[in-house]
């Protein structure tokens, strides 16, 4: 049994039209795939539907009409629903279709849709991403791919089309392990930037100059340059939300549990940004961190 | 009462011959000043003296017969020693003279030289550095200068032979403090970097093969590009070492508090080095943090 992807044959199936979701399945719509979609709020893909994708009702209705199906969605237990519900995707999906879950889900989950998959002669794929809104919509998007790599070098064009950095990490869940180390990379990262950041200012110091004589070094990253700016001049819109953020660490941390790995970088990030969270800024972008150094400025005069 | 710098009648005094101090003394040197050197060890001028500096015995010396003074030591208490010393720079140097301060030191003693050497007619900044041993050797350090931008603008020539990036952040003992957010900006980024891939290797991936899925995008940083690939050879050789970082961190954290600034990813990286110090590594470079994070691997088999 294999699996073999033609642009015009090949049934699609996108489920989740959010705002990474629906850059992505606007880029394999316009590379000339046939694309069935299927989201809870069907007004999100009308744009879609008036490019010529096709609306599918339900979760089971794409299992039943489709070959390949990408999930991105919200929450791990989205995840759950659509994949293992009475009228999800295991239960209904045909032999040798491949289901690919692009959420940003737990490794655990996506062993088990890798197993249960499986024993229905299913394919599957764990292909989480990083790069954002911005990454989406411009198809630079990094791509961590978990589960066989004939499945990956076979649906691989798929995710040519919506991203650059496209790697095969390993067996089923190592896609989702590698986006967890991704996210505990940018954790305590995103708290030095934040007290580099306020040190700046209470310092007596401009922090634009900063970042220009330490942006560029050893202290450079991503972070720095990207949200570093955005703390400085209080625009804490999103980008990455605190609460999709307070997820993956959640996630990460219960698997570094399991591994009975400490992490008192992620703990520490994790704990700062439930705080954050009470205090009602989980809609805010995860550059708001620095909402809590600058708090204690406030209080003070 | 102004400065101004002659590559042929200007005298450059130079303490403080270490691997980064060493390699900008050279730069000067090749390019032409008139330099003379000072180090507790004379031999590790030998070579400058074989290309044309001039040995001067003691601080005391330097201070007599110089009119630019550049130090560049290993701690806030040898700055102190050599600045404010009964045989030190301030008591010795002759009006009009210039003093700068290479060191990664306190910014309350940058803002001290500053006064003691203003009330003497003397100029002075602090101008610490970034950049490591390849920066000082290739001449690409970042220099971060607090002062009078008058002397700043006057001095910027040998600057420029020493380092790339050269930014002027305002009055004394901002360069100082430009520099300690950069160490808190590096710091609690550590803890990320090595707790992101002890992560990836517990979870049975390839580390290397992370890395190439998340160092070029949002988990991006100089330390992860770095440092990361150090940490998985398990290459903990310095580069920047583990005493030196303790230090800077102590300086931030002192610093921190007089603003009454709460800095907990700080506080949590000193504790982390401060371990890895009391377990015998202070003479590691600072990837070395990853050995907390290997260690309990090594405990589990």
């Amino acid at each position: 049994m294999s699996i073999s992807i033609d642009r015009q044959s090949t049934k699609i199936g996108f489920i989740g039209l959010g705002v990474m979701g629906h850059s992505m399945a606007s880029h394999l719509l316009e590379a000339g795939y046939n694309l069935h979609i299927y989201n809870r709020t069907r007004e999100k893909g009308k744009d879609l539907l008036e490019k010529g994708a096709v609306w599918e009702d339900t979760v089971k209705d794409i299992a039943k009409n489709c070959d390949v199906i990408i999930t991105i969605v919200g929450f791990p237990q989205d995840v759950e629903q659509i994949y293992f519900g009475e009228d999800g995707l295991i239960g209904n999906v045909h032999e040798g279709a491949c289901l690919i879950d692009m959420t940003t889900s737990s490794p655990a989950t996506a062993a088990r849709i890798y197993e249960e998959a499986s024993a229905r002669n299913v394919f599957s794929l764990d292909a989480p991403v990083s790069g954002g809104d911005r990454g989406a919509r411009e198809a630079t998007l990094s791509i961590m791919v978990g589960g066989d790599r004939g499945v990956f070098d076979a649906v691989k064009p798929l995710f040519e089309v919506m991203g650059k950095n496209i790697v095969f990490q390993g067996m089923a869940g190592s896609g989702q392990h590698t986006k967890m180390a991704n996210q505990i990379a940018i954790a305590a990262g995103m708290i030095a930037v934040s007290e580099a950041i306020a040190y700046s200012r209470r310092a007596g110091l401009d922090p634009d100059t900063v970042l220009e004589s330490i942006s560029s070094g050893a202290a450079g990253s991503w972070s720095l340059s990207n949200l570093g700016p955005r703390m400085i001049k209080g625009d804490f819109a999103p980008g990455f939300y605190v609460k999709h953020f307070i997820k993956d660490m959640n996630i990460a941390s219960e698997e570094a549990d399991k591994m009975e790995l400490d992490t008192p970088g992620l703990d520490l990030a994790r704990s700062l940004y439930l705080r954050l969270k009470d205090m009602g800024f989980e809609n805010d972008g995860t550059q708001a961190l620095y909402r809590l150094f600058e708090e204690e400025d406030q209080d003070r005069n």
